[in-house]
């Protein structure tokens, strides 16, 4: 057991509150300030993507007891749906029968997990606005203006778990040897909707992502419980398709008419959707160190904010906080051990997801299109389901395994070469799953990764 | 000519100075601000590493009438002076005949410069701390404190040349779509001293770099005009040879006598120096985009910064005003077209150098006692000797060239890999300059790059 403490979570986003959660059944005394007022009080933002929870995420929640609560709140999603224009549906699977991620609204969410924090003793201060932070008191600077008054609160530890534009890792970025980077992709996203019929069922597929890949862009929908859908369109801020031409009304409608007619009926409100909400950037943010000495430590988005196209920033976040309950658990009150070992095990793990989350938008926007894509696909199912325990495919064991996100990056790489090769054979669309086939695959796995 | 504007560059260091020159005799008024003191009435910081002027730094000052003024208080260096424990000291010269660089002490050139600055009419505003900066306005804000009061100074452009831990940039990274990093190495450095004899004269060949190759660390030495020399050791933060473990006098003086034993004589206030002096750190810093509409730009170590291992972080910064000051001419009054050509041609070409610099320390602490290396660089000079069309080493190209960086780069590694291959000939160490060799070599250059 650890001695209690009085500690600060700087940010009630999902990580900041389940962490939360997790510091306040441990015997700590937590409070949880938020810039933003109350999400329970406001419309949302009309800028979110809606969340996939998978293994990584429903871990951090069982552990606690909250898997059930916030499953009720999911709908389960097992496949892809391929909307190619001119041609029926193609249906993708994600992994063996009954593996799901869960279509999550982030809003529902999160206003569910504050909920259950306050039900915990979790105390929430919101419109409380964190310009500063000491870390060797350590103390948050709180005031109404960045110029204004501040008023200094102490704690044993503050955890920033405040996304991705931090501030409480604006502060450590002041310190020497302090490593970091921001890098925007070319591409921005808008969040359009698609509503329930009149009698609340879903207008699609409900336990389907949907996705219109179009190369350089691509739509993509998941479904809310209310029978609704909330789309998202990725797509370059500049140059031929972009958001930066789309002006006026009559160029979306075309738009939308020439390259995703199908949406035609599901999306009723996309003229006052598309103007009406903000175009929002995508970045890749990275750090190191993530504590400063015993006293400060990032969490989430706050130290490794990645793209959305694998679905899993809420996971990884998530999993930090498995990781670090681990550690307290293993280390009690030697809080600089468990920070020191909490920043070095995750560090490997948030650059390999980062990678893969960057790399997975020419998967969702071209590759899914792409028949020797789906040859490569159909083989590594055919044989992974032959030989369970030598081939488990990329997306299976980022999503619906707990290994660690390095070892699959790497694992994938190494698949992805074998299968590069595999694909070479001549009229491997009719031997794909022919003996000779399996033979050679068994001996690429021999080669030493 | 350019309508003459009110310009205000931050930072008086070398590129904030020079860059003022021009803007000078171009016509503008403008003001230098620096946080600091006005660097000619104090004493120097301790802290720097001497400076090595090449032809692009030469160019920027010819352009504008200065270079014979700052030649005279530069040392030519033509060559590497490697010292080796109990071997000869080795020669190994930079570029062709009367090819050098210029050792420069950076505090020295800096009050020169500003001083030529004055004579040209720009005024300076020293001890003025810009805490931020107005994008749209534009506008500094300056004041004593950085909670304390501000005032604001309005201007019609507003230069970045704030160095590695820009206000000005700091502004711009808060926008969205700004691309930034920042990583450390794990070397530090420490300056140090070797005073002139009783006579005026320097204790080495004063045309030489001297560099004590320790494969993890090494210590180097640059000649100044009073007979001194500035000494850099640059060694690991932690490990094995470190500075976390040269914690005392003992430790410091044991370690010098075995690495370092032909400096005892020649750095008497080794002990003195070493706890006195501060442990620097080194960083390499990139961002993109480097100006914000037509209104403010960033320059020299703002907006790229790198480690010294090639001497080019002043002559980089330098050849940025020889851009910005061409585009000046080509474009007068459309400010906006200069700032988007400015940034584009210098990115690529700053990150080539970085690159450069960074793979540098390679070279400088363990290459240069290498036999293999020497040889490569033997075989390098006879075939570019006979073929000076058709090879000009990396080195040359990079420092007595005007070529840019990024071709630097890119010719650099074909030649390396063409060396690669030349150096796997049998008995290469007898055959380096056979005509076999010789054609093989002109044989691998017909190959693309």
């Amino acid at each position: 057991m650890q001695d209690p403490l009085k500690i600060a979570v700087v940010g009630s986003g999902l990580v900041g509150t389940l962490l939360a959660i997790y510091l306040k059944k441990a015997g700590h005394t937590v409070h949880v300030f938020d810039r933003s007022p109350d999400i329970r009080k406001i419309q949302f933002s009309g800028r979110s993507i809606n969340l996939v929870m998978s293994n990584r995420g429903w871990k951090a929640l069982r552990d606690i007891g909250l898997d059930d609560e916030i499953k009720k709140i999911g709908i389960p999603v097992d496949k892809r749906a391929i909307h190619m224009a001119g041609k029926p549906l193609n249906y993708q699977y994600y992994g063996q029968d009954g593996e799901a991620i869960f279509s999550l609204s982030r809003g529902i969410l999160n206003r569910r997990m504050i909920d259950l924090a306050e039900e915990a003793g979790v105390e929430f201060f919101f419109d409380q606005k964190v310009w500063d932070v000491n870390l060797t008191v350590p103390s948050l600077q709180i005031g109404e203006t960045e110029r204004g008054e501040w008023t200094e609160h102490k704690y044993d530890k503050i955890f920033g778990a405040d996304g991705a534009f931090s501030r409480v890792r604006h502060r450590m970025q002041r310190q020497s040897m302090f490593n970091y980077s921001q890098e925007f992709l070319k591409l921005g996203y808008k969040e359009l909707h698609i509503p329930a019929n009149a009698d609340g069922s879903h207008k699609l597929d409900k336990n389907s992502l949907h996705i219109w890949p179009r190369g350089e862009f691509m739509l993509m929908a998941l479904a809310n419980p209310d029978g609704s859908f909330t789309c998202t369109l990725f797509m370059p801020h500049e140059g031929a398709n972009s958001f930066e031409n789309l002006t006026d009304k009559n160029l979306l409608v075309a738009f939308f008419a020439k390259h995703f007619p199908d949406t035609k009926e599901v999306i009723p409100n996309l003229v006052e959707d598309f103007f009406k909400n903000p175009t929002s950037y995508l970045v890749t943010m990275k750090c190191y160190p993530w504590t400063s000495t015993d006293k400060v430590a990032l969490i989430g988005d706050a130290c490794h904010a990645i793209v959305p196209f694998y679905g899993h920033g809420m996971n990884a976040g998530f999993e930090d906080i498995t990781v670090l309950n681990n550690l307290m658990n293993q280390y009690e009150n030697d809080w600089e051990t468990i920070f020191k070992e909490y920043e070095k095990s995750r560090k490997p793990n948030t650059d390999a997801i980062a990678e893969l989350s960057y790399r997975n938008f020419m998967e969702m926007s071209s590759k899914t299109a792409d028949e020797k894509f789906l040859l490569q696909k159909k083989i590594e199912k055919w044989f992974s389901e032959k030989h369970p325990e030598k081939w488990l495919p990329l997306y299976s064991r980022v999503t619906f395994s707990l290994n660690p996100y390095s070892e699959a990056l790497k694992i994938g790489d190494f698949q992805n070469q074998i299968m590069e090769e595999i694909l070479q054979t001549q009229n491997i669309e009719q031997k794909w799953n022919a003996p000779e086939t399996e033979a050679r695959i068994l001996e690429l796995l021999e080669k030493k990764i």
